[in-house]
């Protein structure tokens, strides 16, 4: 029934020292990566781009091969930021019939226990990671990553993200012994005696719900942490980015069956045109849990309605800079600068908001006015996007019309500093490709900029001081929430203040960035993604709070 | 700000011992008790008895003394069971002052760290143990339990779930280093290297909210959980029970003071009549955690309405014992008998339904029919109380009319096998005792004992068979959910089918107990109280699930 009376299962000798390293690491918080980032050729072989390449072609145009209970029809919603003519068909599943078989996939899986289940989530990750170039391609395709990002981000980095929470997982799962005996002194009499079994039951089914911009970076914490869990998960893709979560289910349900598993465990649903059918899995009774990343309006709308469930969200927020003062001006704009263009920042850790006093910041040259702080940043952006053919591989392609949109609106809150500017790309002639746009706003039009402007647009905004930049981060962060935050100070007071105030409204803080770590970027196993402490998050799933939630402990004694 | 730069206190020195001996029984769940369970002199010294009740009798007919922000006026509600004459009025504070009082005090608690404020906790169960008679009395009198129970259940076995949770907030909140060193290697160039500050921040303000019956031993994990993982704590005692909250109060913003501490850190929120403070309170936008026990349909308010808070709830079940053999019917009957007694059956955890094949049960003398294990189990509750002396030291006082009402309400709900007596209390002239009310009635009529009838009613019901006992156990439990249960069978497919029962609805088993230990009875740092897993309780307070959420991790970087 578990880790005591489960067999024996080959793959958990496996990977057991990825899982005692992964353990490790976790548990120090220090540098550790189980996958590596870089696709050189000398990393991961010669033919392994061109194969990955071949293998995420094939699945052009076609019916995505995946078998899967209730399948009624098919459906095809993807539209690629690279203007490529997807065309993939995705089987489209009754809601009753998915949860049924997720259901009736659970009881074996539970009963293997904890080492069993942790051993086959590494495993579908290894056969992920055999077939990272296919992935790399999908989420590139689908999201307008820049190749070697969807690479990374949604390659090797989700991985990682999947494997430490794989290792929360088992860490609280096997906090507690399987078994234990209890034995209380009574008196002169002699003692009692039991003998105790603990078993970690799941929840229930479990639902994901992906973003059109990190499908798998942010779905697989969520995904793996209930699977290891002994949960059913049932994927349910952004319609603008089904094909690399519909990947990650097909190499996840091979593994489970090859395994002894039922493959139904994980399974894809996709939505069919206005179908809504992620508000129909959220409200279904055997629904337990609901990982979601995207909208507020939507995420407040699962926390009010999906009763049933435990429901975590990722929303909007307001990531904001809190520049002070620098002795390293232009190493500040350029680690600034690439944080704002990388993927035309459209991720949910990308600055909005840079607070700099109108009077000017001291740096290592000498003190600096606002407006050539301003100008220092906006130059180190159009350096960095200043060639096209290079620009592209930072800025990728803008997912959606919403986000161009954006950029034109948001031209009128504020004195354009630097146009957002739009580039052909060099190798997709369909692309939609735009600069950042850089806007400067005063602290007293709090209104323009005190909410989420999604997408490549920044606002460097001029307050009285630091203090009141220290304020506005407060308070804006305070209602809105965040899920970074940077300050640039060289002064220990004006530090402190600024980690006292993140730690007031619970936001991760990065300070002082001037070369290769952006406030934009975690590490996995070291920093924590959102903290769970402010209104942009509920959770940080890779973390005890997350995994401990997904199971229940229930117990039985007998004398013995 | 945190563990690394904290001052060091020196209630860390004091306490380390006492935390690491429980953080070790929480990983072992093995035998491990911190606060010895029984009065007897020979343990707690021989002015300890006469010295707790003189404490416990100065408070009667006075201003309970609590010096609170914001007091306007005074209540009085408590109606002792043993119809003592209490006349305690305590004050009565105005809410929003409450929440801002417990709000400014938090900062600096939280800046003194984990080890801190585990010190701290530690030494306030210290000081409520000092001062256990004094509390057990109280316990006793408002409760109507009686005084032995009292004193272990609401004394020594409520410290300890109080230290156990206190045990596992310590391990959650260390299970990160408090900084680390993060060096991720960067090809040929130096090495990119940084340091990270881990800071462990609380939600915000938590309510507990008591009941009447367990006044400590059901708040005490929740109040001792949050106040250690930096929260603020607001206690909304029963009306029926605040005497015993008030106390634990005192000692504890005694203890905060004594250590450096603001005071409003433990706040007492008695209500007046009508005035539904726990309401007002439960909605307050500041607070963030709410623990409750009680009845169903306000735990489900709260879990509707308290949006703001993360929500945890004990609610109704209905416990159930499946009868199917035994090798030691005289111990199992007795064994039963006490658990259907003891307290009046006015325990979360008592025993409500008892399946019983209408074939009888094989035993160590052969069959038994129906009739005469229903004798058996009459007979042996029929001997624990067939004297009024020994009897309410057992049974103890009814809790409330509702109670006395539901007795009368139930004999109409089968066949009275053995009735409930009315006893008149040798010491306590106003006692309201009654003795349990058995019934049998037919597996046919499950809608007359599908709900939970709370106090000493018992229904012994006639099935078909063992097999359609577990189905009937797995239809109500799964429905209504439960805090225990129980078998009993020489047949080990029986005990495996029942264990897999209680696996799939989620409840705690205990099979085969004939002697000293009780189904009704879960021992601290071994056994788990509610697994969270089904209707009756949403957590299982002391447990890495629960603790967890009561705090995040908010993370610092910079550049070393």
């Amino acid at each position: 029934m578990d880790r005591m009376t489960a067999p024996a299962h080959a793959l958990v000798g496996t990977h057991a020292d990825t899982l005692a390293k992964a353990r490790a690491a976790i548990a120090e918080r220090g540098y550790w990566s189980a996958f590596p980032e870089s696709p050189s050729p000398r990393v991961y072989g010669e033919s392994a781009a061109a194969d990955g390449k071949k293998a995420f072609d094939a699945y052009l145009g076609s019916a995505f091969p995946l078998e899967q209970p209730g399948t009624k029809g098919e459906v095809s919603s993807e539209v690629s930021p690279f203007g490529v003519d997807l065309g993939v068909t995705y089987p489209h599943g009754d809601v009753d019939a998915l949860v049924l078989a997720a259901r009736a996939a659970m009881p074996e899986w539970r009963d293997a226990g904890p080492d069993v289940r942790t051993a086959v989530c590494i495993e579908i990750l290894t056969r992920l990671h055999e077939h990272i170039f296919e992935l790399a391609n999908a989420v590139h395709v689908t999201t307008g990553q820049a190749f070697v990002m969807a690479f990374q981000a949604g390659g090797a980095h989700a991985l990682d993200r999947a494997l430490e929470a794989i290792a929360y997982a088992h860490a609280e799962m096997t906090r507690h012994p399987a078994t234990a005996d209890w034995e209380k002194p009574a008196g002169k009499g002699d003692p009692l005696r039991m003998s105790k079994t603990f078993h970690v039951v799941p929840r229930g089914v479990a639902l994901v719900i992906g973003c059109n911009t990190f499908p798998t970076w942010n779905s697989y914490p969520g995904l793996f942490a209930s699977l290891a869990t002994g949960n059913a998960v049932i994927v349910k893709p952004h319609p603008g980015a089904v094909l690399p979560l519909a990947i990650t289910v097909k190499y996840a349900r091979e593994v489970l069956e090859d395994a002894g598993f039922d493959p139904n465990l994980v399974l894809l649903a996709p939505e069919a045109p206005d179908e809504k059918i992620a508000t129909t899995l959220a409200t279904h009774p055997e629904v337990k849990i609901i990982d979601f990343t995207g909208s507020t309006a939507y995420g407040e709308w699962l926390e009010q309605n999906a009763r049933q469930a435990s429901v975590y969200t990722e929303k909007a927020g307001v990531n904001t800079i809190v520049v002070d003062s620098t002795d390293d001006f232009r190493g500040m704009c350029s680690n600034i600068a690439f944080s704002l263009t990388l993927y035309s920042g459209q991720m949910c850790t990308t600055p909005q908001n840079i607070l700099v006093p109108r009077d000017g910041i001291e740096t290592e040259s000498g003190h600096l006015g606002f407006d050539d702080v301003a100008a220092g940043i906006a130059g180190a952006v159009g350096k960095l996007t200043g060639d096209d053919a290079r620009a592209v591989e930072l800025t990728g392609a803008i997912v959606n019309d919403a986000v161009v949109s954006r950029i034109d609106a948001a031209r009128s809150h504020g004195t354009v500093l630097l146009d957002s500017r739009e580039i052909a790309h060099p190798t997709y002639p369909g692309a939609v490709v735009r600069t950042p746009l850089l806007l400067t706003q005063d602290a007293a039009n709090e209104g323009m900029f005190d909410s989420e402007w999604f997408g490549p647009i920044t606002f460097i905004v001029a307050t009285d001081s630091t203090a009141q930049s220290v304020d506005i981060f407060r308070r804006i962060v305070g209602r809105k929430g965040a899920l970074t935050a940077a300050v640039y100070s060289t002064d220990p007071g004006v530090l402190d203040a600024m980690e006292a105030a993140t730690i007031d409204v619970g936001v991760h803080l990065s300070a002082n960035l001037t070369g290769g770590v952006f406030v934009n970027q975690s590490a996995a196993f070291s920093d924590f993604h959102a903290s769970g402490a402010n209104a942009a998050a509920n959770a940080s799933l890779t973390d005890g709070a997350y995994v401990a939630n997904l199971f229940r402990v229930v117990q039985s004694r007998r004398h013995n």
